[in-house]
């Protein structure tokens, strides 16, 4: 069978060039980067090497670079440590109604621990203003942590201007960042973030690895201790080869960034226009402002699940609301958010492409869902009972 | 020229099965586990096997093995999510002075926070007592966190009796069994720990996983906080790659465990027995409980920084104290805490085989060796004073 996989923002495939640049790290060099004689010394340099492709690719250097275990651990490690640093100035927090879990349960975390939360609202397209922002901070925030893209909606944010007003009253900041990096372009200096998470495996490099850019000066305390490695930020042996593949995935998703975000969102662009034809559907988003990657939607009167089965029963990976709560039957907090009633959030579908996807995916996709999403409506009662309203 | 790696507790290569196991989730069955279409149900049944196999190789159930990002990880959720939990019967921990330093500065990092600690010393061997542990608990103790087996100088602690001695209080046990697991035989129920810390890179899986057994029933809360994976306990998406390369090492080592202890605990031995006959040499750690694979000395008169750069010289790595602080010019935690004064404690040299080695890597090191030592003494102004003295 065909499968078309168009759940990208929930994991991607390994790439070869990534997986090739890991794979001397498993068996050849595999050494401890913390032991000085031969075999260590070449996985040192390896995890070097990462570490400054890493660092090119967001635009700073290799000090300020820190891998992780993944998005999640950068986020945590991003919010838990702020709040432990700057627990004497205060203890507010701000953040987006829209935020990835990571960040909202880390934030909910806090506040059972004494912290103060603000969760800012956002407009029908997912956005934040600057102004709301300004109206937030108060005497004792000390982070502002604010996602660079939604990953349901698609959603980019306007983190440097954002940045700046945190700025102006002397409060960090920090960005999720795990679905932008790699395919939009990103430059933590121009920026002006003091901290930006990334995870390896949105941009095909693999699962179990991360990092968290941290300003240089900004004394992060670690979230996990122990033999001092990572410059005595975070401990634990380094995981050399995800390291390796997630710099060598980066590096060749800038190089080919130009290409990928016009052949990307041209793709995107189709589906969007093809399945908005649908009756009773919408973009969910920001329909200007939006990764090249995400087409998400609504579709009324269907249930998401259903759907996302009946797709799969086509061969096209797709998901409803984020992958982390996919499993579940809760409504997306995101489309929520965004003003979406309940009954109408539970028929969201986020289709996730990338550079591997071609056109003729697309026109599958085109072809496959319009009689899926008749069918599922032809037996929901919701439907039935729309349908019989509006007749009568 | 000839490698010989004698390095085994830093890090081991991957084995050919643990890789081969890998493989398939880079590339083609890439998906996330937390999604309900093929490809993500592909993830979710390996990471189940895996988890699986882990538990069986463990004496357990699935159900209670969580993945981490590897062993400090585990280390710092176990003593961590400990101290949160138990905060209102009181803020007491025991551990040793010979942990590992994932346990030792995570320690360090709670009495910051109010915690209490107790570092029960070793005797000369780096063994500590039912009695000594009996003796340290108190009403406020919370946790006690003793490793399984030394990763500097191999003695095996016995950890069931100090579990028992600490269950009898009403205190929990963990144990960083990172170096033991694989290594040999381990049973969490027999053992009746309550957690305990695993991780891969020591016996053939990669690097950046790991795994903390909680005990049924015990409500952990989580070190890592965000999409709900790992049944609430630990976010991020998972590493299915690593879990089921970690679960194929482990298989693996159980499987071959008995001809394994054998072989490695004779080559140890051979290694003992050898280097012993260089004059002013001791072995370190227990000299019957130790782990198969860990030959650990002092050399007296003598540098090991410049031991290990000569052995790297002739093709051979190893160690002088732990991988972590290899680097660093402190003498070693453990060694100073069996009571070896610190000129001595620095002529540390840790000879750490498992099965890949061969006969030939043994007589190899034992005619290198003893040269260079001859060597660095005759360069020793250590040395040459001792001589004098003697002569005098």
């Amino acid at each position: 069978m065909r499968i078309v996989y168009a759940d990208n923002a929930a994991t991607t495939s390994v790439s070869r060039t990534a997986l090739e640049a890991m794979l001397p790290y498993f068996t050849e060099h595999y050494g401890n980067p913390s032991t000085i004689y031969s075999v260590g010394r070449e996985a040192r340099r390896a995890l070097d090497t990462a570490r400054e492709k890493v660092a090119k690719a967001l635009g700073t250097e290799a000090k300020e670079i820190y891998f992780t275990g993944g998005g999640t651990e950068a986020d945590n490690w991003a919010i838990r440590g702020t709040a432990e640093l700057r627990q004497k100035k205060g203890k507010h927090i701000i953040t987006t109604a829209i935020e990835h879990h990571a960040v909202l349960h880390t934030c909910k975390d806090l506040e059972k621990h004494g912290y103060e939360v603000t969760y800012l609202p956002v407009d029908e397209y997912g956005r934040v203003t600057a102004d709301q922002l300004r109206g937030a901070i108060r005497e004792d925030t000390i982070l502002v942590s604010i996602m660079a893209a939604n990953n349901e909606i698609g959603t980019i944010l306007p983190i440097k201007e954002l940045c700046a007003i945190a700025h102006e009253k002397g409060v960090l900041f920090h960005t999720d960042a795990v679905q932008a990096v790699g395919h939009i372009p990103l430059d933590v200096k121009e920026l002006d973030v003091d901290m930006l998470s990334v995870s390896a495996h949105k941009f095909r490099g693999p699962k179990g690895i991360g990092a968290l850019y941290v300003r240089r000066g900004l004394s992060l305390p670690p979230l996990l201790t122990g033999g001092g490695q990572e410059s005595g930020r975070r401990s634990g042996t380094e995981n050399v080869a995800g390291a390796c593949g997630m710099a060598a995935a980066l590096e060749e998703s800038v190089e080919h960034m130009d290409e990928n975000v016009k052949k990307v969102s041209a793709m995107r662009d189709r589906l969007i226009e093809g399945l908005l034809k649908i009756p009773y559907s919408r973009l969910t988003g920001d329909p200007v402002n939006r990764l090249p990657g995400t087409a998400s939607f609504v579709f009324e009167f269907i249930e998401g699940e259903s759907m996302i089965l009946s797709l799969d029963a086509a061969g096209i990976c797709a998901s409803s609301g984020s992958a982390c709560s996919s499993g579940s039957l809760d409504p997306s907090h995101v489309l929520t958010a965004i003003g979406l009633p309940h009954e109408v959030a539970h028929g969201s579908l986020r289709l996730s492409i990338n550079e591997c996807n071609t056109e003729e995916d697309i026109d599958y996709i085109l072809q496959t869902l319009p009689p899926i999403i008749q069918r599922l409506r032809d037996m929901s009662p919701l439907w039935e009972d729309y349908i019989k309203k509006f007749k009568a």
